[in-house]
């Protein structure tokens, strides 16, 4: 694919401004969000950012390339333009999100917040933890994430089970069902953690219904917050369905002040950090689909399958 | 060696007294540690113990098991005797006490601490969370325990080095030395991670001098309380040498409620968790030892050398 002109926004926009340095056969120009202009798709051919600009349309776009890994800013509820490309940042995001995964759930199994509250009282109460090889754990979803989180898991003896569409086992699973087969599963977790991209069969996929599946598990969502109902997962934290509920990602981000997640003890809120787009995997990967199009590569990696929204 | 009768005591006496089912050619007394009293030594030529009692000498006994790792609680300050054999748990310390470790390297990278904070104030702050691919991090001890750390930590990328005795190199650490080079490692050092045992050479080796190499790292306790001098820990935590404190063991334990440590901000109490002995490896590690005293063989598993007292 012959693209000519790219026009780059969002916040690492001045810090990508090499890419001009580094290929110098097609012009760029770099902007802040707040000054691209309607006019300026009318320019470009290729489109890199975090998400559309308000002024966002197609206009003389043939490629899009994401920012991040969730491509949801630009599929869901979005008609999107036939022959338009869109590729996406993979990156360590995997190795990021097992990590921090891994971190709330060690802190979990080894008790912090108990003997954090021991300590302000002075109090030694010793007690026996769990291991994590004595864990089961239920990851939705599993692809390149999901993967990278259950072969971190994997290491340490952790029971890893996965929900896929397909069900068709996978590395690093001890067993993959499709989302049908799903509930069985849930009731012996414990924990069960999200990482799937928000399309229209994840939008409010967690609900008051997967929900009282659970006995008591902790849920992590490090994937879309669109996915979750959270008046559900409240509901289900209070009743003792969700044992605790470490939450990356909301419907509406930043969280609002308003929000009742904030002050629930059983509930910890972090900013969308659990994977964070660095400078250097942005321009990797993106210089990695200049080149399979620099190649006349059939396969350009990073492709998003648009019609699965992933 | 020809042991006849054992004498079984410490909080786990009662759930070893199925050893009497499992082992029926020799006699076995359990007692609770306060109902030992001295005369138990002239009859018993084995003592089963996580340490000494207060009634304890050396009596008729020519073996000794200690349920726990550390056997610094029968060798340090005693004169052992000679030809009594002394035999400790091995078990799975080693993966214990690595996740323990990891939880609170992990909780510190992710800045589980900042967004609690954040949390209650209901402000959405993102951030970029380091990896521990980008660590480094010092372990001093490449026993068994320290050996099983470095190669958990290594699995992550973690660059990994080792304190040893002789400095000679060893699997899963990137590079060992001797102590009186690991000066120049602690400056660059994320992490120390103290797995020694208690010996007259570690008695208080953490002290003024080893700290003020620190620049900034943080330092996890899971050796012995005795070899930290802890006034000059806090010292060196105030002028943020060690930038954060996990300790695990005390000089004194349980640690008097009057220690300054309970209450310091940069300091983490745990009340001697990191590795508790579970009844399953105490059986187990107890029968190895039984199976290789009665089989004749010249190497008895878990034997300790007590003259290095580990």
């Amino acid at each position: 694919m012959d693209i000519q002109k790219i026009l780059v926004t969002g916040r690492m926009f001045k810090e990508l401004e090499k890419l001009a340095l580094l290929d110098t056969k097609r012009e760029y120009l770099f902007l802040p969000e707040a000054e691209v202009r309607s006019n300026h798709f009318d320019w470009a051919d290729g489109y890199v950012a975090f998400k559309p600009t308000e002024s966002f349309h197609f206009g003389k776009l043939r490629w899009v390339h994401a920012l991040g890994a969730g491509v949801d800013a630009f599929l869901h509820n979005r008609e999107w333009k036939k022959d338009v490309l869109l590729t996406r940042t993979v990156g360590s995001f995997g190795s990021k999100i097992g990590q921090y995964c891994l971190s709330y759930i060690l802190a979990d199994v080894q008790q912090h917040q108990k003997f954090q509250q021991y300590q302000t009282e002075r109090q030694w109460q010793p007690s026996q933890q769990l291991l994590l090889q004595q864990l089961r754990i239920v990851i939705f979803g599993t692809g390149t994430i999901g993967m990278k989180v259950a072969k971190m898991l994997h290491t340490f003896g952790v029971t890893v089970y996965g929900i896929s569409r397909s069900g068709a086992p996978i590395a690093h699973f001890d067993r993959v069902v499709s989302l049908k087969d799903a509930n069985s599963l849930l009731a012996e977790a414990d924990w069960m953690i999200n990482t799937l991209p928000l399309t229209p069969k994840t939008d409010k996929l967690f609900d008051k219904h997967l929900f009282s599946c659970m006995q008591g598990a902790g849920f992590i969502n490090v994937g879309r917050g669109a996915s979750v109902d959270e008046t559900a997962l409240l509901e289900a934290v209070d009743r003792g369905q969700v044992r605790r509920a470490v939450l990356d990602v909301f419907q509406e981000e930043p969280l609002p002040a308003a929000s009742p997640l904030w002050s629930h003890t059983n509930v910890t809120i972090t900013p969308h950090i659990s994977a964070v787009t660095g400078v250097d995997e942005a321009m990797d990967g993106l210089l990695a689909v200049l080149e399979d199009m620099d190649s006349g590569q059939e396969h350009i990696r990073h492709l998003v399958d648009v019609s699965r929204g992933y």
